[in-house]
């Protein structure tokens, strides 16, 4: 028999996916270059040529039985080291090999850390907006993904609704900072009130409250951002990373879970994540780009681009006299609409050809999201259907 | 709290993992080419040099952003295509893409075909003797593994206890042929029979029992075997796939799920293997690998020498008076120990230098694997050693 949850699953189409087809369709009709397609969050910087030329190089001089063949279970050991040398150099935490699982990107890194620490029925709680992929990543494993509201002001934490939520079934919190969809980066103060009440409430539930933080968009920081590294904030810290946006090779899935060395259990962790991996199959992401990722640990695409598009955007919806929190990270921007009903608001939109997305399914109704890994000369000319839009609709 | 089931697992060290440390250990005494090293599946042949002129060209030539963009969710569609059609060419069987899903490698793939067709508590059988990582890649779904004894005569189906366990509870069973440890093939006439119980009883049970078939050594056959494709002969059959030996390429992790197009579910299995994968976190495996594997899709590498080692082999261990089924395929072969306990005489190998692995953990004690996938040269220097091992140990 077929398995209902999956079939059941089917026939729930994604929004983005929608507006996405939606661009591509009126691409056919006037030209994809005159669609200000803001829907998704892809990628739109060349890989760096020194990645490019270290494949070239592994793939000329390596015995090829060597360089395609098996990892060990827990990964190559010297793609480890190096991954665990850089976070220590970058942000000063003694990370060894034995602390990094690579992984098939950060929702393999995800799938594997919420193994390690929940079991079905337990809670996982994330903070509004959040990537909606969380709902299945969370719910597929048996445990409950909850949504603590957003803070609306600054897209910081509600810690209001968020001690009210963190209950005793809950056996890890699960955030995104530089965040999806609100471009936001938690500030060094609200890493560490949260870290304060995890270490309170683990001791209160005597059992510990792990922190999965979800970091895709790290390397994509603006200028003046308080960006800490939230690991040395908190002890029992599962870092969740992926080389998707700072390589910009989304589609090659390769990242790590890093445990924290400050927690007691950190190398046993990533000996189950090597368990969990028999279970779901992953076994270890791609050899050659476990290798390549490491030879170019420190390197990214030149991702200025992404601060660019931002500010030229962010000048331009506060001049329109939206609300907007301005981003101090990643390629989105999360102004709220001009209507209470951001569905609605982002359908008028597209009679202007602006392909917006509405914030419902990222938890946090009334405002919409804005992927600006566009080119620049492509932001600047959607400003005038922006303009118009505006006017037309709302003025 | 850590998971319990996974921390429980790490003290279980496997059979072949802990020989294989052995031998690397006591190759730093006398030199690794006197170790005669029989422990490990890994393929030895170079990948084929297309397959890497493919990678280079695809580096050089492709738009970086679009080379490594994230796949869609159900794999490059262009990809899915080529694999459909050479299964089409080779086989005869009319998939098309809608019926393909990549995978990272078998375990990937299994990992889905599972998941699609097995609730919690579902059995799902398969035949001994057979690879241990079955046990974990079913029972961590919460499905169950019942291991159907072995048909130790020739390592076909022991079709009798498979129709006593062949109950009402029984979703799925997965079969692997040219099968590993044994090295059999399942003939036509094992795959008819198969197929004829598996319709009996779906009816008899009005509901489908799927076949997953399980085929990464598809291509390691040796003269005269008799190779049926397994789709052919049962509609609701998932085949899992790796190029990992085809094209001895096993770190890269690429395979797929291909469901027979026979089956009344096949595109919609395949869409469920979609959503499965955001449970899992595979979302795809690597996007040039992806590229690479189609463009190079009937290509193997030079798997001659797996047959060359199978006959030097057969023939020693026939002359020396073991009993041995002759291997129609893959790189092991699978005679009976010289006592009872297979173990014991594994042990005893071991002063020989000789690293054979017993039977137990495949489920079928009494037999040892041997694992050819080495230079034929070292084949040859290993006869003297297995000679000295039976005459002293068991003359």
């Amino acid at each position: 028999m077929l398995v209902q949850k999956y079939k059941d699953m089917l026939g729930n189409k994604s929004v983005i996916r929608t507006l996405s087809e939606f661009a591509t369709a009126r691409g056919k009709e006037i030209g994809y270059e005159n669609v200000f397609d803001y829907s998704l969050g892809n990628p739109s910087v060349p890989v760096p040529q020194e990645f490019t030329d270290t494949m070239i190089r592994l793939l000329q001089e390596k015995d090829s039985v060597e360089l395609h063949g098996y990892s060990p279970s827990l990964g190559i050991y010297s793609v480890r080291e190096k991954i665990a040398a850089s976070l220590q150099r970058r942000f000063g935490v003694p990370y060894k090999a034995e602390h990094i699982f690579p992984t098939s990107g950060a929702a393999g890194a995800i799938a594997h850390a919420v193994r390690c620490v929940s079991e079905p029925g337990d809670e996982i709680l994330t903070f509004a907006p959040y990537f909606p992929e969380y709902g299945p990543y969370i719910n597929l494993t048996g445990a409950k993904l909850k949504v603590v509201p957003a803070d609306t002001e600054n897209f910081q934490i509600n810690f209001e609704a968020f001690e009210k939520m963190l209950s005793e079934k809950v056996a890890a919190v699960l955030i995104n900072t530089p965040n999806n969809p609100s471009g936001a980066v938690y500030s060094t103060e609200t890493v560490r009130k949260l870290s304060e009440i995890l270490e309170v409430k683990s001791k209160q539930y005597d059992h510990k409250i792990y922190l999965i933080s979800d970091e895709p968009y790290r390397e994509i920081l603006f200028e003046g951002a308080d960006a800490p590294y939230v690991a040395k904030y908190y002890a029992d810290t599962l870092t969740c990373y992926s080389f998707s946006k700072s390589l910009s090779l989304p589609g090659e899935r390769i990242g790590y879970v890093a445990v924290n060395p400050a927690c007691e259990d950190a190398e046993t962790l990533i000996q189950m994540c090597g368990q969990i991996s028999r279970g779901i199959g992953h076994n270890c992401p791609s050899s050659i780009m476990q290798l390549a990722a490491a030879e170019t640990i420190d390197l990214t695409s030149d991702l200025s681009v992404y601060e660019t598009n931002m500010n030229i955007l962010y000048r331009e919806l506060k001049a329109l006299g939206f609300t907007c929190t301005k981003p101090g990270g990643t390629f989105y921007i999360f102004p709220k609409a001009l209507e209470d009903d951001a569905v609605a608001f982002c359908n008028k939109a597209l009679k202007y050809d602006l392909i917006l997305v509405p914030s419902d399914s990222f938890g946090c109704p009334g405002f919409f999201r804005m992927a600006y890994c566009i080119d620049t000369e492509k932001v600047e000319r959607s400003l005038p259907a922006l303009r118009r839009f505006v006017e037309q609709e709302y003025k």
